[in-house]
């Protein structure tokens, strides 16, 4: 069998590989981005799940749209847009919907860098090229999206402003402000993936840049972090033309998502313990995050340095010139898994990254202490 | 927003239209590839729905390749292949797994026509041309096959040997020896579709076609049919080397199939009811289509003519030179939906086809009488 060419390309995922090795026995894993096993509220839909054998008609073939009360919920949810939604597989399948239905071999993806490797994936699936777009603590370089923007036919502009993956970052509103106006002046598609905006554990909510540029943006949002990643089940929103032709690929794709799995999902998001949820579940990220920042200060002091975070699952570690990769692969050998930052670049366009990412979401806090101890080893 | 080409080309469903139009007040529907509602098997699954919650490890992210006991339920299940299985999000996921990590723009593809549209929906997406093979009661014709492999880089044959959507046949075992030697003589890869070949009611089952050209078919089963088609689980097996390229398309497209619903399928693949369920549900479609085939001869006579079909969920209904396209206008006027032949041809290709397709699996049989009296009226 000869393998297409766009498949062949298709780059192995270091951060699957990782997870693979973190299942070792005696293994810390800090590489993962999994929520916490112990706050997924499964209490929340253990209703849910036992009276799904009374309805038959959630067992037989559905709509590729999706199962209409949870479109109407997320509709109820987001009563300031007026854009329609599509269910798909977990935001990852609306990544390759978006790159399906609107990229061609060859077109301009441009994506802030370091990023999630899943989207690169799905772009360089379609055959797209990316252009790499720098960013810092103060935000992605606004010179560098224009010029872009100016001197190439840009087709999408895939953008995480909230806790970035893997920086942790957040766009100021200034920077939202500014984006929405670059992409509508040089009429540029934009995506905004959105998976852990309401992982936000201190600090102010800032509006969406959907709301800034609504004509031309894809927001993508997921139930993966504050509901049940196993599930499969997200959704992303945009004008209703797009969503359209979306809804008639992934129909060719898979006919539509699993009825079951969403009515799970739609019976979480309005249950009435809901809030209290999303409440608990950041106050337990906050707390895991503290303890893991202050580890981080007491053990490794002046070796390392990073930005605070309001949010999300990760630290974005800088090791001060050290090479990722070098102590990442000697943190395995001490029996820590933690992913260098060179996984979060196209292989070929791999720097020499000196920062690893250390998640805090889902590892045992009792274990910290000795997760750092193997670090410092590793420096 | 510019949509790509191959987007843009894709072509709209006529079955997914009609069962909207199926689902007005009083109209019969025929035109659905549906399970009976009444015959899904629920109750054998209300106890593992209802102990989903007590392991929240199945909410959590799971394995791009599938669930690891339902992989080993397959595995016993088909212990004369020694080939990997891949779980997918129903069949229809894996064909377009299968176009991504095989076909490159303008490759050909050969399909028995009529065909089933989901398949041909998903290599126009990966931009193939597609190889129109005409079949009749004998079978396939082999020599217009041998004549694509000679003449043509064929790169893949999709067939469906079990009680084929929509014509309902079956290849006989002279003609399976022979497609597996012309593929193996001409190295084309056969992609064989089984969703309906457990659904036999009468006669005997013959071998898969995949026993006889192991080395480069890739096999396809579904839960769609036999057990619920709303939870969007199926399955593929083949080469390894093919199965593990699938495997990271999958995760470039939606990291895995999701866990509770992987759960659910195996746990009603083990229970010991099931092989008593297979059988009623064989005999209950076995019994609603001699109902409604007597039925047509009753009603219709000598105006139409059809083979007798031996499983699945089809009648390939001969309207003896009247167009079918024209009747199912008429039948849609007259509150019953069924779809005509040129619904399963390529748009562009479409024949003028004299028949239609009569679903019986999901019939109401207390309607029948009624639907084919509205069909007389429409011929």
């Amino acid at each position: 069998m000869k393998f297409s060419t766009h498949a062949q390309s298709l780059q192995a995922s270091y951060i699957r590989e990782i997870l693979s090795a973190a299942s070792q026995p005696e293994m810390i894993s800090m590489a993962g981005g999994l929520p916490a096993a112990s706050l997924l509220p499964v209490e929340l839909v253990r209703v849910a799940c036992a009276s799904l054998a009374d309805n038959r008609q959630l067992f037989q073939y559905g709509n590729s749209r999706g199962y209409q009360p949870l479109l109407e919920t997320l509709e109820r949810w987001q009563p300031e847009s007026t854009q329609p939604w599509l269910i798909c597989n977990g935001s990852q399948q609306a990544l390759d919907l978006i790159a399906r239905a609107l990229l061609e071999p060859g077109d301009h993806v441009v994506a802030e860098v370091p990023a999630y490797l899943g989207a690169l994936q799905a772009f360089q699936l379609s055959g797209a090229a990316l252009l790499p777009l720098l960013s810092s603590a103060a935000g992605p370089d606004l010179n560098q999206l224009e010029h872009y923007f100016k001197t190439t036919a840009v087709k999408l502009f895939y953008a995480v402003p909230d806790f970035h993956n893997p920086t942790g970052r957040v766009w100021s509103a200034e920077t939202r402000i500014a984006v929405a106006g670059l992409c509508r002046h040089y009429g540029v598609t934009l995506i905004e993936d959105s998976p852990y905006r309401q992982l936000r554990f201190s600090g102010a909510q800032l509006s969406t840049v959907s709301e800034l540029y609504p004509e031309q943006t894809i927001r993508l949002i997921s139930f993966s972090k504050t509901g049940f990643p196993g599930l499969r089940v997200g959704a992303m929103s945009g004008p209703a033309e797009f969503i359209a032709l979306a809804e008639r690929i992934k129909q060719a794709t898979d006919l539509h998502t699993g009825i079951p799995q969403q009515v799970i999902i739609d019976r979480l998001l309005n249950h009435p313990e809901y809030p209290k949820h999303l409440v608990q579940l950041r106050q337990g990220y906050h707390s895991r995050y503290q303890h893991l920042s202050a580890e981080l200060h007491r053990q490794l002091g002046a070796q390392i340095e990073f930005d605070p975070v309001e949010g999300g699952m990760f630290i974005w570690l800088s090791l001060k010139g050290k090479s990722g990769a070098q102590v990442a692969a000697r943190a395995l050998a001490h029996k820590l898994a933690v992913v260098p930052g060179s996984a979060f670049y196209e292989q070929e366009a791999a720097p020499e990254d000196c920062h690893i990412r250390l998640n805090f979401s889902n590892t045992d806090t009792t274990l910290v202490e000795e997760a750092i101890t193997r670090l410092a080893k590793s420096l």
